[in-house]
């Protein structure tokens, strides 16, 4: 692929110091932004006073950096990512009302399948669970129907890369995989059973707008469970998604 | 106030570039961009430029500019308004479940309320809300409770600076509004009648972290609707919500 960088370097070094907060690191130093972004201490320096002004970063009582609400307000208000999240949410907490799992959202980015959101049981308590997670496409149900649907290029550059091996059962066979991507496509969903975590199985199926799949919804559930009940839930949440979006785009007469 | 803007320039152009995406406005031309953030088309041609190269922006079929999924996981993935919402979103849904109205979680920024979450009911069909929206402190009821509890400072600049009339009902008098801060205080919540829309009234109770109010619960009800049940359900997700916070905390050992 030809190097496309060719914009403003201080962008690009920019997303290098955003790129170091993580879900287990949500405040840093100086020097550690420093040292994680691997730029020099006086560029990062002069990149978080660039991002402090308007409040894309922000310094807590310690003086440590963290990511400002400033940033979260401008990545989400125009972005069509949050628009499918809200559009999916009410449909999500009917599924997990009657499945009382865990009922995920995930959409397509970088040949990774990108968790846009997660419902958990609330009688779970506490559970502060990882949006914007990843998953490998061919370990994850949502992965997996994902890259069944995506285009014909995607598919290859999966299949041609190594398949990781999270669990004995993740298919890391190019062949194999390639055989289970048609059979998802032909089923319109996927049980994956122990092939992220041993215990547990994925079920997954597409929301589909316009003949094209834009997300996967999928519920997590207990390896030796009923999948009938919950995927007949996940197609019902799925096909109503897809109708408010589709309403939602005829009325922005796009 | 001092301006603080001595980082780097181009940080702030990006800024300005990335602010005119709005709920409305998800796509745009790059002469659009140019004449929104009033930036010379070969200035925004570099900045976009810079943004598409690491995925913050992206091109659609026909070459029109949207926010990226990329962006949308660098803000999002180490934020603490993120965690706040994945802390309160399971005790939203069970407050939901019961009020079936629109219930809302807030948090001050910039002297507003800025809007992090809102649950409809699910049967309501499609809506595709405005989180990351916001709303003048003195008028809605989320605000009021954020500006209670706010320190004194922000107090004393929301009553000095014009309160705008949203309806016949906000409370536009400083004085008055004093008053009734001191009295939501004692309450400990606010129940605020047609301030926001003359037909609804919002219901708003404070998240309170180690004696700090990180957030603002809210349910909005038909204008007559009663009170007392939404409220007591308000309260009890606002201390779980707490509650969970305050655990995680302890896990993070901060």
């Amino acid at each position: 692929m030809a190097n496309s960088r060719s914009g403003d370097g201080m962008i690009d070094r920019t997303v290098r110091v955003l790129e170091t907060f993580t879900a287990d690191r949500t405040t840093q130093s100086l020097s550690e932004l420093s040292r994680r972004s691997g730029l020099p201490l006086s560029t990062t320096h002069r990149i978080v006073e660039g991002l402090v002004a308007p409040g894309l970063l922000e310094r807590d009582d310690d003086r440590r950096l963290r990511l400002g609400p400033r940033l979260w307000e401008l990545a989400l208000r125009g972005s069509r990512v949050q628009r499918l999240r809200q559009a999916a949410l009410p449909h999500m907490q009917q599924v997990q009302a009657v499945v009382r799992e865990h009922t995920q959202l995930a959409v397509l980015e970088d040949d990774e399948a990108l968790f846009l959101e997660r419902l958990s049981h609330p009688d779970a308590g506490a559970n502060i669970t990882r949006i914007a997670g990843r998953l490998p496409l061919h370990a994850s149900s949502a992965g997996l129907v994902l890259l069944a649907y995506a285009d014909a290029a995607t598919r290859r550059r999966v299949l041609a890369a190594p398949l990781v091996r999270l669990t004995p059962d993740t298919t890391t066979d190019p062949a194999a995989l390639d055989t289970l991507l048609d059979r998802v496509r032909r089923e319109g969903g996927v049980v994956a059973k122990g092939t992220v975590e041993t215990v547990s199985t994925g079920v997954a199926v597409p929301v589909i707008v316009r003949g094209e799949a834009v997300a996967a919804l999928a519920v997590v559930l207990p390896r030796g469970a009923d999948v009938a009940g919950p995927r007949e839930q996940l197609v019902q949440a799925a096909r109503r998604t897809a109708t408010d979006l589709e309403a939602e785009d005829r009325k922005a007469f796009r």
